[in-house]
């Protein structure tokens, strides 16, 4: 089942260099995990923004909150939600 | 070059049945055509709404207008674009 | 699986009073047949309003679309639609 | 007398973890309380959020204001209120 | 128990005058009897508007909704509630 | 001349308990203060929320800035202000 | 006592070019008018718009809502209102 | 040329009194002086706010620049701009 | 003197598309007139979208008054005007 | 390809003067090396604001991404970003 997650970052300026270093690098390191096991299927960034449009592919919406709620940047970012489904004109196979 | 278009659709309640069936349909066969060439990479419906989420891979920003304001439906469907490009913690290939 | 889904019902005011209460009569029954079912699990008014709070328990996304899609007053309304899911502090067991 | 509430979570992102944890266990605990006198009909998370859709049943709006700006996360959360009733087409008893 | 009720009025500028002039007549005689039933304990004209701000005074969420969705300008009107309640600060007997 | 006044409450949540007390037994006393002269006729708690919607009775406009910009929590609080005026169909006396 | 004042025409763009002409002219009249009575101090155009800043100078609230729901446009503008008083900076005398 | 300016002071509110003193005297001799000058020809304070509106008078958009942004409270405001000109109903010699 | 002018097409939908393209046949013919006399210094297409991006050059904020009012298409479009100036780390000459 | 891109700068009104200074000087450098490289087309100041209104010339989406992203101020700014293209009615030839 498939989300279109859009997350923007607001880390404080204030936080020191090499605290946003390592929990940059645990975002890169779950974010990878999560998109080897196929849970997060496409990952862009916003052209001119610290921001991301997201689609996850999970069981329920049960397994997208605890995929979500786990991100380490998760207590910095805005983030929205939409459930996405099968568009009847869509003639890809895997945009369930 | 990938852009995320979200089109949210607006038919006047009043628009005779038959003449919105003769948009749709020529907006579908305008959207396939699309996807078949390449174009239009994902299409999604947005569950619960008269919505999409789709992703255009074009040229340029003067293809994606030329692209979008042709579609039939465009005079009845409010549109936001965003420009995408690669993210530093994409594993997936084509997430360009 | 649960979503939150609001519903504001706009009729045109110029609508004839028996083209509004025959829609009106099949949503109702609609709304009726889809919580005899378990599939629309609550349905409250929103005081002062022309408006709904509705829980909806569905399969996946694809099924939102189609219940929610089909609505007699569907195209009359402003949809918002939340995916909900288990809060750790809930002790309701049907709070899923 | 039935209230939608649904509450947002801004924790500071510089409070101490053992802050933090202190402040939700007695959240927790204050909410489970309230949901074994009736008086939290449902609770769910808002999937991809720090943030939760409540149903509150209270005798009086003195009363939902009693039990709101009591929660132990109240300093921290922006909080709104919709008064619910009885919808027409509703077939669940306690839809009230 | 209270509520704060604001409504602002959309008459469409195309309705003849005598039927709006009907319908502000059936309302001004409904807003009038409610008034002296003691349900509609306040009514002010914003300044500078087609709007006002009122004070309900029902017994409950479901009484409320029964006033206002009777109003004959409801279906012209964009309507905002807040539940009030009594403030600790307050020293008039009767601001419940 | 009568103004609704909302007053929303934002103090920081790092005020150290003492001075938040101290600023609010300031705030209940000239609150106080300003009911008996009449001033501020009317003074609601919003459920569910740390604010309130209150009626003024002030000479002018300038009154009004002088009241309400001495308020101790001035400085802490989102204000919004309404010019209210007889309503033609009001039936209630000091409804001016 | 002085009210900013911004209205921003939107007349229907399918009324006969007659029709408003003639509102127009009595718009016109009567804002000559209540110049001429030093009631509508000042009147600009906001440059690249169908709308305009007004200061209004009247005795209180009720003369305010008198003289602008009197506007031959008051139908067909979105009014925005804001009480104004001296600025303990200002030199102008007559800036009360 | 006019423009109307609109400014809304947030002063942090952990800010030394005597620092806000400094800056508020600086900022009233500055705002007196451009009054002399004749560049800024109106300021009034909002009613229920620490916040104004003001009519400036300068030879061009650098001008307005230029003045603004030498404002000692220009860090610490919210400021809006709108290019007025004569409006064809007015009959004030001064309103350009 | 340079404005950034946006510009936001919302033709009806049920004009007819003889009128429609009269009317963008003059919209087209007076765009090309003020290009040619240098007032319209730029005008491009928001990609995706039936709006534009201008910057307009003129003598005031009369004179853009002037050249938006008379627009053709000026009755059927949102716009909105930014006063600019040079900005102090350009280097192009004509970035006045 | 061109895009607006619209940059409102929020510096920590509690950044040391030196601190602010260096940023500054940075960005200008930045700035004016981008411009020397076309890559930068127009910059011009909002007049009132701490803000500008630019235009990019990039080869995509990446690029403008990294131009952006590389700006000494960007975690201190509100950026937005609207794709270009060229539009049918105009005369200058780089209006791309």
């Amino acid at each position: 089942m498939l989300f279109k997650v859009e997350m923007k970052v607001n880390l404080p300026t204030d936080m020191p260099a090499e605290v946003a270093a390592e929990i940059k690098a645990r975002e890169k390191a779950y974010a990878q995990g999560l998109q080897e096991k196929g849970k997060w299927r496409h990952l862009w960034r916003v052209a001119g923004s610290y921001a991301n449009v997201s689609i996850f592919d999970v069981e329920d919406n049960a397994e997208l909150q605890d995929l979500i709620s786990n991100l380490p940047l998760f207590p910095y970012m805005d983030i929205t939600v939409a459930p996405l489904c099968r568009h009847p004109s869509s003639i890809h196979e895997d945009d369930r």
